[in-house]
């Protein structure tokens, strides 16, 4: 980071949200040839402007020339980098449910360098599976292969009930980053973050301002 | 509603994300046969305090008694009635990629009263197939489809360049709710509500704060 007094803990989660659908258009940018652009263009289909762009990087440092634009290559790289998704990362599933099925069949987290590398359930019917190449382990399991996999990263698919014992089991095994699917607020020290997907009170509100 | 100057559009989608969780702890009391309840004990488990929820609900009514508390069925029955959710609601997926067809794999909709009805893809190998009991419809059949049967839902699950021009379409073909998991800003007018899932910025702001 450009300031060394400048911690992670500093920046917002909106802020790297946003630094993620930069790369994400940056990248559509790259597909099509384009070589240089300009900060409206990087904007361009997102909630952001350009001015929000240009501070959202210099946090981070120096990264077009005035009147030239912006390097796609080198802004990819370089958010890559900031983001840490430049390299693999593993991820493990817990609830081996039908959401937690789902997502085991969803495909489209390869696309992003990230690997689910292990499912864990408590229903004795589920464990010693393999869906779509991920075994689904014995829930008893999870803080040894958490331990001896290095694994950073887990997503929460169980029921409610279960959810927060699950995260503190989570949180002891060294789990930094939680993607949550259960509809409670975990709770969790500082050290870790935690995302929220919850697509029932999601289309619930749906139907509320949907309804005649 | 209450008071009939309050309209639907006076409410935020928090508000109504919070009655869908009251809603879903009342229904576990329920299984676990409480039939009268505190409002404390209603918002555990949620990121809401008994005074936030006593709020809420007065918006629409008087449902409690003063020291005596909530009647749990009654209750459950009130806040259906308020979401809409007390009755069938058909949702299309638009869309039957990696994520679309994971989602027509989650049998978890039907237990919120939300069946999928049909699904839409401009693949032609695709088209005419069947997953999970949802027939895969040509694109170009959308409009009349949503028409014919009073659909009022859908999901977008197609990459960002075709969500906007599909959104276009849903909201010209009279649907009124979008859940949207294409990483772009849909830009529809008021009278539309969107609710947005884009677990590719979720999981990189993750990958961020866990990264060492």
């Amino acid at each position: 980071m450009k300031n060394k007094h400048i911690t992670k803990q500093s920046f917002s989660q909106e802020t790297i949200k946003r630094l993620s659908l930069y790369l994400r258009n940056l990248k559509r940018l790259r597909e099509r040839q384009i070589y240089v652009i300009s900060s409206d263009k990087i904007t361009s289909f997102l909630d952001a402007t350009p001015e929000q762009f240009r501070k959202d990087l210099s946090y981070f440092g120096e990264f077009g020339k005035r009147g030239v634009g912006y390097n796609v290559e080198r802004l990819i790289k370089e958010i890559e980098n900031i983001l840490g998704v430049n390299r693999e990362w593993k991820i493990i599933i817990v609830g081996a449910g039908s959401l937690g099925s789902a997502l085991l069949g969803f495909v489209g987290f390869s696309k992003f360098n990230i690997k689910i590398t292990h499912a864990f359930d408590n229903d004795k019917r589920k464990v010693g599976k393999v869906r779509n190449g991920v075994k689904i382990y014995n829930i008893t399991k999870i803080k040894s292969i958490i331990k001896d996999n290095d694994i950073k990263l887990a997503i929460i698919s169980t029921p409610l009930e279960a959810a927060q014992n699950i995260a503190d089991i989570l949180v002891k095994s060294g789990i930094k980053g939680i993607l949550n699917f259960a509809p409670v607020v975990l709770k969790v020290n500082k050290s870790v973050s935690v995302s929220n997907v919850d697509m029932t009170s999601e289309l619930e509100s749906l139907i509320f301002f949907a309804k005649g």
